[in-house]
C-alpha cells in the first residue's frame, strides 16, 4: 500500500465547498468519485483544508492510499482527463504512509482578491468582491501589522465553531493594488473558521475610512466577533499553497 | 435628440459575439433589449466592435439616439441595474451627433492570456489559453518586431471575410510573463477578422520553438493565410479600449 499526495485547484463557484455533505455537490465528492472510477478502488480522501462553498484553490492538498500499481505521479494526470474542468490535480507524487495533510502543515497562503473601482467588471464577477469606494491600501496595510504574530483571533473566527484553541500565529499580510485590483496575503501556521474573510472584511472597513485603524487592534482584544468587521464573500479567497518540511 | 456612447465591459463566454443574429443571444441583442425597457423607445445601437463568439471586452464602445430626459450620465447606472451581471457599462456620456464608433475609433487595444504552465489552473480556464509547452516570451517579442508598423496583414487575416483593403498598422505589441501568465497586447488604428487571434497563434509557435522566428516575416509577405499560424481560441482574447480623438 502507498500514499498518495494530490494538490487541488478548484474554481469554487458551483460547489458547496471541500468537504462532503449529503446532497449537496463537494470538492472532495467528485474527486473521491473519480479517483474510484480510475483506480477501481474504493477511496478514502483526507483533505487538508476544508474550505468553504464558493472559495477557490490553486493548492489544497489531499490524500488517500491504495494498493494500484500505477506509479504516484501519473495519477494526476489520468485524474485530469477525467475531472470535471473546473477541477484540476496540479501534481500527485508518494508520500511516508506516516503523512498527514492537516497535521503535517505547518504555513497555508490565501489570498483576497478585491475589485475596487466605479463598476464591475464582468470577467472579474466570479473571482473577486466588488467594492466601489476607493480602499487605501497603505492604510489597511498598516492596520493589518498589528495582526501579525502569535494572537488569539477569537475575534475574527466564526461564532458557529465548535474549536477552543483560537491562537494562530500569522506571519505577514501583504496588501497591493495592480490597477483595480487589490490583494491580500495572509500567511500562517492556521486558520480559524472563516477567519481570513473576517481579517479583510475588517480591512475594508479601515481602507475606506469608515473605521480608525486602532479597531483592528481593539477587536484583537476584545476576543468578541462582533468586534471585527463582517465578513467578506467567499468568491474573493483562494487558497493558494500550503507548505509541509521537506 | 441626443447621442449617447456607451463603453461596454462583458464576459463573453455565454454569448455568440457582440452583434445581432437571429436565435442566438449576443451582447448586442440583450443590450438592446434591456435599453429599450429602460427608456420606453426603440434603440437602435451601432457598436463599435463586433467582437466574436467568446471573446471578451472591458472597453467595448456602443452608442444610441434617444430623446429621453435621463441625464447621459446616469444611464450607466440604471442599465447596470437591469443587466445580467456578465455585461456591465463602465460609463455613458453625451456625444455629438456626428460622432461614429467605428469610422472615428482611431487605435484599439486588445489583449491575449495565456496560461503557461504543467496543469490548467480552473479559475483560469475561461479567461485565457491554457499551453503546456513553456513559451520563450523574448523569442515572441522579437519575431513579433516586423508586425509592427504599416503592412498588409492578408495572411493574418481569416480567408472568409469580405473586405478588400487589408492593409493596417499596429503601433506595438507587447508580451510579457506574470508567473504562469503570458500576455499580449496589441494596438493598431483598426484589425482584421480574427486578426489578433492569428497573430497569437503565429506566435505561440515561435515561442514553443517549433517555427523559427523568420516566418513571421514570410508569412506577412505570403500574403495567403494558410502562411501564418492557427487561430488561437476566442476565450483568451478581451478588448481592452478603443480611444477617439479628444
Amino acid at each position: 500500500m502507498k500514499r498518495v499526495k494530490l494538490e487541488v485547484a478548484y474554481d469554487g463557484t458551483n460547489y458547496y465547498g471541500w468537504q462532503r455533505q449529503n446532497g449537496r455537490i463537494t470538492v472532495e465528492e467528485v474527486l473521491t468519485r473519480v479517483l474510484g472510477g480510475l483506480l477501481k478502488e474504493d477511496i478514502v480522501l483526507t483533505g487538508a483544508s476544508r474550505t468553504d462553498s464558493g472559495v477557490h484553490a490553486c493548492g489544497n492538498v489531499a490524500v488517500f492510499d491504495t494498493n494500484v500499481r500505477m506509479p504516484a505521479e501519473k495519477i494526476s494526470y489520468a485524474l485530469n482527463t477525467r475531472l470535471p474542468d473546473d477541477i484540476r490535480i496540479q501534481s500527485s507524487c508518494e508520500v511516508p504512509l506516516t503523512f498527514h495533510p492537516r497535521y503535517d502543515a505547518h504555513r497555508k497562503l490565501y489570498r483576497y482578491r478585491i475589485l475596487n473601482c466605479t463598476f464591475p467588471l464582468p470577467t472579474e464577477r466570479l473571482y473577486s468582491h466588488f467594492m466601489y469606494y476607493p480602499l487605501d491600501v497603505e492604510r489597511m496595510q498598516e492596520a493589518a501589522s498589528c495582526l501579525v504574530g502569535r494572537h488569539d483571533f477569537k475575534s475574527y473566527c466564526s461564532v458557529n465553531t465548535a474549536v477552543r484553541d483560537t491562537v494562530r500565529q500569522i506571519y505577514r499580510i501583504n496588501i497591493s493594488r495592480n490597477e483595480n485590483i487589490v490583494e491580500i496575503e495572509v500567511e500562517g501556521n492556521g486558520f480559524l473558521y472563516n477567519m481570513v474573510r473576517i481579517i479583510v472584511g475588517t480591512l475594508i472597513k479601515i481602507g475606506t475610512g469608515e473605521w480608525e485603524k486602532e479597531r483592528v487592534q481593539a477587536a484583537l482584544e476584545a476576543r468578541d466577533r462582533l468586534a471585527a468587521g463582517p465578513t467578506a464573500p467567499a468568491k474573493g479567497l483562494s487558497l493558494v499553497k500550503i507548505y509541509y518540511e521537506d
